[in-house]
């Protein structure tokens, strides 16, 4: 995790350069230069996806992985009940999260976590609340056992995979250096390379760091301005304004049981240190607007209040109603261009394909 | 329901003319006229759709009503839950199914009979295994309603409708007529205008019926003709070789308990009247390949013995080994070109749509 002290120190440099916060942040030159020290625009493609643990190498997108990956993210037979794909929890239409406030999984179970977005997530240092996978790879092998999301195994989702003709000619196609090439880490790939398509560029912020002065009006740049100097970039910036490190929840004071509650612990589960105790990955804005209800609990449904309750417990300092509604007009200019899908025709089962078993 | 009589007389009719099942099905020109006089190839387009109870004019299919369609079919917060869409049971990547022998909806409950497809719906005379809608627009307002699936309200569906501004403009553009355009009834046109696109034409067999010989080989060919001769066209006919006429399901003699449960009497909850015990639409055939498990009660997986058992249960005789795979190769060639659908980005919801209650 970062350290707060970070969060401190910009927050002070708020009282420190009070009229810098009222009044140089709309000379649009000035916040661009300011803002670009801290972010950057979503890219219109990713070529490839960054080295990792699992990948050293990276490894460069291609159209066959992408679309073996786009049939795996959308079949529901991917879980042991035949009724839940990553696209459930993850849903193209709804910005890439499924607007509940924790997921609903096999059995009708209540997961516990909200279901983070998967547009841009191929942008972040790691995968789920508490980083815990270091790519999408891996998280994409998460979901899949999950007992309360998808229930499935290794084993019957390979058995699945190759009962199909249809799919055995996609991996083979998609990944033709394997003698194997339908195997769980194919998989995972597969899905990861659908999931690094599914980015957002465009949206008024990117247009506004290109260089486009008028792309953000007056509302919006002075909601730039004081989520910069306000100090709520100590934790989210970046491409994704957010998702690129780890922090605690509640740096000055900790929110109320029903935002955080005390049974979880975040990346203290991980790490098993007792620094990271509800430290959590910062929430990557991108799209903010469109994936409510915030937080870890999903227990807020307003961005505003979530926003009020961000500046309480992580910075410290009460924004006036006036911050509040521009920082929220600022997060409205990071919806970007929504990924266009066509829906898969899946590939056709067999005698062999292992029946659902959704009880 | 029509007479059973109907396949007695045509099972006969093959005992009468065995050559003409062995030899003449196989002269494209007489095979075709004779498919001709009992099918008709689908469709390119659904222009209109036809004049029922619900729309005594028929109403033309316009893009901005099957756009709001498609956008109301795939979104999840018109359950209670806010996690199932009509596309949960009629996936548009499995042949307008789900793949599951009965749906599993709200709460994880099993419903009691399996999903029909969407695809060509908008081809048969009512809808419902049991033909209890007249058409696709009521038939979309019970799944919504029904406490096992959707488990909605008319009103909570309203009131979450025009909590979204998104929605309430789709809305005004599909029915720039009306003073109050977000309804029920206009919810439930606009998914049916939607279903309506859901047809796939140019299967092998529309080709061979357009015309082209080759369409179908040898197998296929002799399949379509052991399919007319030994019966199965007295309840399978029409554009969707199904779908179009209602007929007791065991004319001969009953399935067993496992494929024809003694709970569902079909049609008879509907009419109440004796004659209709047991009573079923004639599943209509298109893309059938692509949809099993088979039957109302969803009990069969491979396409050979529901052949068989409607062999022994409906025509009263035992298919050859041969016929059963050449009707199988034959219904093979009912898979169309599956639609191509762009996922939709949906509406974005605001502090007044009522909040997803899954639990």
């Amino acid at each position: 995790m970062k350290s707060p002290v970070i969060s401190g120190a910009l927050a002070l440099g708020l009282a420190a350069f009070p009229a810098m916060a009222q009044e140089g942040g709309l000379d649009a030159a000035t916040l661009r230069a300011d803002a670009a020290a801290l972010f950057e625009p979503i890219p219109d493609k990713v070529e490839a996806i960054r080295k990792s643990e699992i990948s050293p190498e990276g490894h460069k997108i291609t159209p066959e992985k992408v679309d073996l990956g786009r049939s795996l993210f959308f079949d529901p037979r991917m879980s042991k009940s035949g009724l839940i794909s990553c696209q459930t929890c993850h849903n193209a239409g709804l910005g890439g999260a499924d607007g509940l406030p924790t997921s609903i999984g096999h059995g009708w179970q209540k997961g516990p976590r909200n279901a983070p977005t998967a547009f841009n997530s191929v942008f972040n240092v790691a995968q789920f609340w508490d980083g815990r996978a270091p790519d999408l790879a891996e998280q994409a092998k998460g979901p899949l056992q999950a007992g309360v999301e998808m229930h499935n195994t290794p084993e019957n989702l390979i058995a699945t995979l190759k009962s199909m003709p249809g799919y055995e000619a996609m991996f083979k196609s998609a990944f033709p250096e394997d003698a194997d090439p339908v195997s769980f880490q194919n998989f995972a790939h597969a899905v990861e390379q659908f999931e690094s398509t599914l980015i957002t560029p465009d949206g008024k912020f990117d247009l506004f760091l290109k260089g486009d002065d008028n792309a953000m009006n007056e509302q919006e740049k002075r909601g730039l301005r004081a989520f910069m100097d306000t100090g709520c970039t100590a934790c989210h910036n970046g491409v994704n304004v957010g998702g690129q490190d780890y922090y605690p929840f509640g740096v000055v004071a900790k929110p109320g049981a029903d935002v955080l509650p005390a049974g979880d612990t975040g990346r203290f589960q991980v790490t098993k240190t007792v620094d990271d105790e509800y430290v959590f990955r910062a929430a990557p804005l991108r799209n903010v607007a469109l994936t409510a209800p915030y937080f870890h609990s999903g227990a807020v449904w307003d961005l505003k209040e979530a926003v009020q309750i961000m500046s309480s417990s992580q910075i410290g300092t009460d924004l006036t109603p006036d911050q509040v509604d521009d920082i929220v007009a600022f997060l409205d200019t990071l919806t970007g261009k929504q990924p266009q899908i066509v829906h898969p025709i899946l590939p056709l089962r067999t005698e062999q394909t292992p029946r659902p078993a959704p009880m």
